[in-house]
């Protein structure tokens, strides 16, 4: 049977207005369905036929030939759209790159759909963390963003690991492009201890190979745009190149993938992705981008900072926090920056707001069939001692006493070393970039100040060890 | 509970000879056992503690202090194990190159136990393929074992990808080496089918996590001797090294992990393996050899050949025979050598004797700890063309008129490439190969005639393709 009918005919009225989402009795049919879907995205396998159906939930209409919204600001209007792929799903599109990726497509008028199993609110309920911004339902978000701009985002809840469910959602949205953000994306997440190492690799690497058969047995056109991370090349002692480095040994020369030197299983993982993604590129003729992203800092996009319930998650805790972005929060709450060992670990860095350019370049931009392309996805190189000095400098701006404190670091990885990594594929397609400023650093200090409230600051501190694993469970205080 | 009561107490008094395995009541005892753990070796985290239990099987008697049975031929005695690993467990060890190694290590004076969930011979059943030598049970080939040396192999029955029971089989067996074989080892299997592909990723990645999982938690002297495959590297247009290769670029130099391109699922998973293990190595300080073995061709070994139940399994099938085998069985049968395309694909090749004799080296002068060792486990390189044109000559001296059919290659892979792979660091740990020899090829060519009824021409063919996938379920004809 064909979802895609299931899923057009689950259409409703509406306006933009927000008031227009309370009544609706086939909006409550679909969140009825909704509903029942939470528990059935928890089993795999052995969901019949029938429970199936709930996996695939239309969150808002499917409103067609209406009149675009008028766009506000610096954003663009979507007329480019005719020349380009015009159907994007995004997998993981409720996460912090995901759901600011997915608004700022469907802001440039590609048509959206939003694939997410939600795990990653699951996370946070079973380690005791929250986002420091509160974050509305992946259903109010999108309720929301259709009633600010007209702009219908698809839904699909369900697991990327089942493959009757991915089935359904290619062959229902049937995606000129995929951009899978639907992985487990936290190194020290991977290394807690022995059961979220296996469900790290495990969720990541048969997730992309399901991707990856989908796209072969559904949509054989569909570019995948799949998020890997710089972290797969380690730090060399040699320059980083684009995913490939030409070698001449013995006096022969070729052309070959750059070793990967990967120091988490969360990193791991996404090497093997890598891998895999490569040989399907030869075996089948598939065209996919793999973007070597670098830590992403930042909150806001033109998109998320539309309205409050658009706003995006903000991670500050040891696990799924980033440097930048804990720092800011650090300071905010008088907590010394936390600095792991020397402070000489050298990464790549952006502004979230490239992640979004970024990932709209590979999709205007295509790669051929057969050719797996590489970039890397930062903007500008930090070490955490470079960081750390401009969050200390930013934070006397607002007569906060910035301290910073060496502690043991918890990781296994050099922390004085080379570092040069090549990007300018990015910035060949067109990435103009939101390089690290002050008025940045502002913003975001001023942003953790005002929810500073929030914060947990048990939440702060590392509580797993790269070399121990095994971390004890948390206890929240309530 | 500690397993290993367990096992010593299901000890039985027996002799070398054969009839001492007849009627004991404790060996029937231990049968019952494992009639009981065949169907709760099939399922996963689900089982209960009470099933637990009969994961564990000893199929054979723990006998200490007993004299050795003086061995024959060109067997070494075991007097030299003092100063070596005593005990090595052998993951895989009802395999191809598992069983035969079991053999030569418990010949060679190892304490060996065999971890295997026997799923090798499921594969034949659901594929309707066999062996070409008749094998018998593992717990019978353990008995003869026993009859024949009056040494002991331990068994343990389960799923490395169940932590609970690999945790069990560690804690009671405690080795100083852990040989694994235990991955599904088909690069056609691993391309039949979506399902087979996530398989073959899923099982090999998540049972080599697992197996360094407890070597941390529970054997953190314990040496990992794993299998993988030359094949990681593929076809690179310069020399392959061992593992790593020193690389200057922009005028810095580094030495890395030699790129990989591999190209079936398994060989990918083979890959995921490799980086997996060299960042345990670094994290925990695991001491590992990775064996990147060649193509493994012949059948018998010193000990495999010393009884017709200790046969080792010999597979001619278009899914997990290899080449050189395959070809003295179409040869037999009086069917074309068939040949994959242009048949210049050349790789490198050993006799099983030195799979066998290379593990044991390995095994003898461990890793380091925190040392990621990588050798290239092959003693000659061939293309197929060559291979092809020994086996005509092999044949024409037994009368067979050999015919060679070159048809459409099923695989993605170069058919013409240079092929340069070193591998001098086991010859420099005191391998002494056994090079195809026209004896070999002749003992091989008439152990295929004499069990040329046996062959089912239906399995010769391929019928996997790694461009469509998705092979149609095998007919077998009854």
């Amino acid at each position: 049977m064909k979802m895609a009918h299931l899923i057009t005919n689950c259409s409703f009225s509406t306006s933009p207005a927000v008031k227009t989402f309370s009544g609706s009795p086939s909006y409550h049919l679909n969140v009825g369905q909704l509903q029942n879907s939470k528990s059935s995205n928890l089993c795999f396998k052995s969901c019949s036929k029938r429970q199936k159906k709930s996996y695939v939930t239309c969150a808002s209409a499917a409103v067609q030939g209406k009149t675009q919204t008028p766009l506000t600001g610096s954003q663009q209007a979507s007329d480019q759209s005719s020349s380009k792929p015009k159907k994007v799903m995004v997998i993981g599109g409720d996460g912090y790159c995901g759901w600011a990726t997915a608004l700022h497509l469907s802001n440039k008028g590609y048509e959206v759909a939003i694939v997410d199993n939600l795990v990653r609110r699951l996370f946070d309920h079973q380690l005791g963390l929250d986002s420091l911004t509160p974050i509305t339902s992946i259903q109010d978000r999108i309720r929301r963003w259709k009633s600010l701009t007209g702009k219908t985002i698809q839904l699909f809840i369900g697991d990327i690991c089942d493959f009757e469910f991915l089935s359904e959602a290619f062959k229902s949205f049937e995606p000129d492009a995929a951009v899978h953000f639907g992985e487990q994306r936290s190194a020290p997440y991977s290394m807690i201890d022995r059961s979220r190492a296996v469900y790290t690799q495990h969720n990541n690497v048969i997730g992309t190979l399901n991707v990856l058969f989908a796209i072969k047995e559904y949509s054989e056109e569909c570019h995948l745009v799949k998020l890997g991370t710089m972290g797969e090349y380690g730090t060399p002692n040699i320059d980083i190149e684009e995913g490939f480095i030409t070698i001449t040994h013995n006096g022969r020369t070729d052309t070959l993938p750059y070793p990967k030197q990967a120091s988490s299983f969360y990193h791991l993982s996404k090497v093997h992705d890598s891998h895999n993604i490569a040989f399907t590129c030869k075996a089948w003729g598939i065209r996919a981008t793999d973007l070597n992203q670098g830590v992403v800092y930042g909150l806001r996009t033109d998109e998320t900072a539309m309205h409050e319930e658009l706003s995006n998650r903000f991670d500050y805790d040891g696990v799924f926090g980033t440097a930048l972005n804990r720092f800011c929060v650090q300071a905010a709450v008088g907590h010394p920056l936390t600095v792991y060992g020397k402070g000489g670990q050298t990464r790549g860095y952006l502004d979230i707001r490239d992640t979004v350019q970024c990932v709209e370049l590979a999709i205007a931009n295509p790669a051929k069939p057969g050719e797996f392309r590489v970039f890397n996805q930062f903007t500008e190189q930090f070490s955490v001692n470079e960081l750390a000095k401009l969050v200390t400098a930013a934070g006397a701006k607002l007569g906060l006493d910035v301290q910073t404190k060496s502690g043991p670091n918890p990781r296994v990885e050099a922390e004085e070393h080379y570092y040069n990594a090549k990007h300018t594929k990015l910035i060949e397609l067109g990435l103009v970039p939101h390089l690290l400023s002050d008025s940045l650093l502002d913003s975001l200090l001023n942003f953790a100040v005002q929810y500073k409230d929030r914060v947990d600051t048990a939440q702060i501190m590392p509580s797993v060890s790269w070399k121990k694993m095994g971390a004890k469970p948390r206890t929240v205080s309530v």
